[in-house]
């Protein structure tokens, strides 16, 4: 019945999707679980929020990525316990015995306790949760039209992104290219000056992971587009009406976009300890859990302690990915396996409105150059062409004509978040 | 501060979209108003629920399509009462002064009573039924690999549509092209021959807007193509486990659709009466309402008793609202109007698998010839010239490679509307 050694993978991100694909037709029978049918392509999903890209073009079905190869099989189910012992994995739909198991399940936001926090702040790291802000950020302008007392509507305008890092900072950027090109076109009653970005970042430079003067110019760049940029600044309290920051100012914004923070989405009943505050996977340096060589951990989920510079980018998962699938294939020839070590080909970050920064080969890059590397870089890592040339065609239509075609507010009304934070106004 | 005469067109549709359109820059304000900030390409959403398109390509946002003129404005919001003595409409974000009225909702499908059919049937009259249904089926066929029972397992794997017509038949050929282009290669486990497509028509043929030849051609093609077609069928029930027929065959299905039956969408609390079973808004000659000559209604909203023969197509509602927007016009200048009259170009209908059916001057097409028309024809009526060339690269890829590349379950894990139908296994 198994005649081949059983490799379950859960998690069909960067790191968990490359392990399956690394194990094409390589004398295991692979497993791949994920909660959701599709794969997501993470670092996009910022444009999706933006209107730029349709939830579609980010994601590919993880069968039609799977089904060249005959050993590779997917389920969609989640993860309930996992008996290690046993070499059992339940989930919801089917329990499984696995002789070798790969934990990829990524990261989740961390709140670090804030509060109000996780039940007010829009985040970003899955489709569901960029549908869901596009749809309240398009229904804030709706609303603002409405409304004529001008401190709730410059509620309704007032965006507040939490955290200074790669998302923060491509948010604010791609925001501002959403209003200047879409909405300002399109909402032509609305006073563009009362539409008000903040950036709260709590270090006194953004991009902390970039030398200080990328990270400066960062900023400027940002407030020349108008984003207010406040350094060394801390949220305290999220509310329904804004937030309040450690200084005691409180800003009132519509929407606050949670940026900053990442844990371990540790499986459920896992019974080993992890990592402080980012509760992550302690593995060894084959990427091994102690004292189980069979159970291998991965990308964000996971943390290497010989590996410091790991920051949670695609490159890393995709190359523990790849190392994975060769150590299971060694441990099955009896062979030995080397530490896992990091090619770093360099970093590259977008700010918007056709600005990067970018270190490669300990070479600063700013502007243009990195801005076009960072696109071009992710259409070449995005795992299926038929996306790879829709994302093409509607970049070039995006930066080409300037505008944002995917301005749907798409859920049922019932949904609506917005309603709880601004009275409606009826007026003749 | 109402300079010019103001315009009020409820419902963004075919019919009402052209009426703004036609009005642009014509000396008088127009305020168009939808529950959505879209404009529905309906003709398309069977291709949206079989995978075969994102809803971001066959949707655009209104605000973009009037931007064009100064004196078009956009409210998203659902019309509560409309007064028509004091000229007054009553949204749930405003309450408006109108000069003309055009009612332009549409319809939505009509259940004739049968037991359940509301409440277990999917229908696809908006994108997020399209939507819906897209999820369900995906979803069936993940469930149905998990399934061991036979029984159970075909359960999972039929689907019954209800309705002969345009809809029933289009879905039908797609559901037929989704299987066996895509679903049978993500699905290897699953046997294509345990995959039942039902269509149920209680006339004695398909397409009885056609000539009965067409009709007969289609039920053919369709039979050709594995799906059952049960002509004389009537629906008695529809329920989570099928359905039950009126000769007291019950079908497990796990998936139903209702693609019968379409009535007037009338705005809540209308006070004239409607028209019997279909309850649509009895309009004169000229697509006014009885005593209120500056209330127009069109599209399937409306029935024009002088004009027997109009189908709810779309052309009919866009000829209407061009009619319309003159009509106005023409009464501000105190001219008279003539009778609207709709110039039919012939009729095309598609079936799918390169087949289709037409009537164009008298003459009958069916085949190759018929779908091309087809779908050229719904790439020239779309609105928008960005989605165009996207829809137009989705089918070459579609047609020549024989993919449906939009396969995602998108929806909240917890909105999973399958699980009631078949308990899950749970085995190792």
């Amino acid at each position: 019945m198994k005649p081949y050694p059983r490799v379950v993978i859960v998690g069909a991100g960067f790191g968990g999707l490359q392990t399956a694909q690394s194990l094409a037709e390589k004398g295991v029978e692979v497993l791949l679980i994920d909660r959701h049918n599709y794969h997501t392509f993470i670092p996009l999903l910022y444009q999706v929020a933006t209107a730029q890209l349709a939830p579609e073009q980010v994601a590919v079905p993880i069968r039609t990525l799977l089904r060249k190869a005959k050993n590779l099989y997917f389920l969609q189910a989640e993860v309930q316990q996992i008996d290690f012992p046993a070499k059992e994995i339940k989930t919801d739909r089917k329990t499984l015995i696995y002789d070798y198991l790969v934990l990829a399940t990524g990261s989740k936001s961390n709140f670090f306790d804030v509060r109000g926090a996780e039940k007010y702040a829009f985040r970003l790291k899955t489709l569901n949760q960029a549908i869901k802000l596009r749809n309240h950020l398009l229904r804030c302008f709706e609303q603002a039209t409405l409304v004529s007392d001008n401190a709730q509507r410059e509620q309704l305008l007032t965006i507040a992104i939490v955290g200074g890092g790669a998302t923060g900072v491509e948010l604010a950027g791609s925001l501002v290219e959403l209003i200047t090109n879409s909405l300002q076109r399109d909402f032509q009653q609305l006073n563009p000056q009362e539409v008000k970005l903040l950036l709260v970042q709590k270090s006194d430079r953004l991009f902390t992971e970039f030398p200080r003067s990328l990270g400066n110019y960062t900023a400027k760049k940002l407030r020349r587009l108008g984003v207010k940029v406040l350094l060394d600044s801390r949220v305290i309290t999220v509310s329904a009406d804004g937030l309040e920051l450690d200084d005691g100012t409180f800003i009132a914004a519509a929407t606050v976009i949670w940026a900053v923070g990442v844990s371990g989405a540790i499986p459920k009943c896992f019974p080993f300890p992890t990592t402080g505050k980012q509760r992550k996977v302690k593995v060894s340096p084959t990427l091994q859990l102690a004292n189980y060589p069979e159970v291998f951990a991965i990308g964000d989920l996971a943390h290497v302690p010989s590996h410091k510079s790991l920051s949670g980018v695609a490159p890393e998962a995709l190359q523990q990915g790849v190392y994975v699938a060769r150590a299971i294939v060694k441990q099955l020839q009896g062979k030995r396996i080397k530490p896992f070590s990091y090619f770093n080909k360099g970093r590259l970050a977008i700010i918007g409105c056709y600005a990067g920064i970018g270190q490669i080969a300990g070479v600063n890059l700013r502007g243009f150059l990195p801005w076009l590397f960072w696109l071009t870089v992710h259409l070449i890592y995005f795992p299926d062409w038929r996306n790879r040339l829709m994302i093409t065609l509607t970049w070039l239509h995006n930066y080409l004509i300037g505008d944002r075609p995917v301005r749907l507010i798409l859920s049922d009304p019932k949904s609506a978040s917005i309603e709880r934070t601004v009275p409606l106004e009826i007026k003749n």
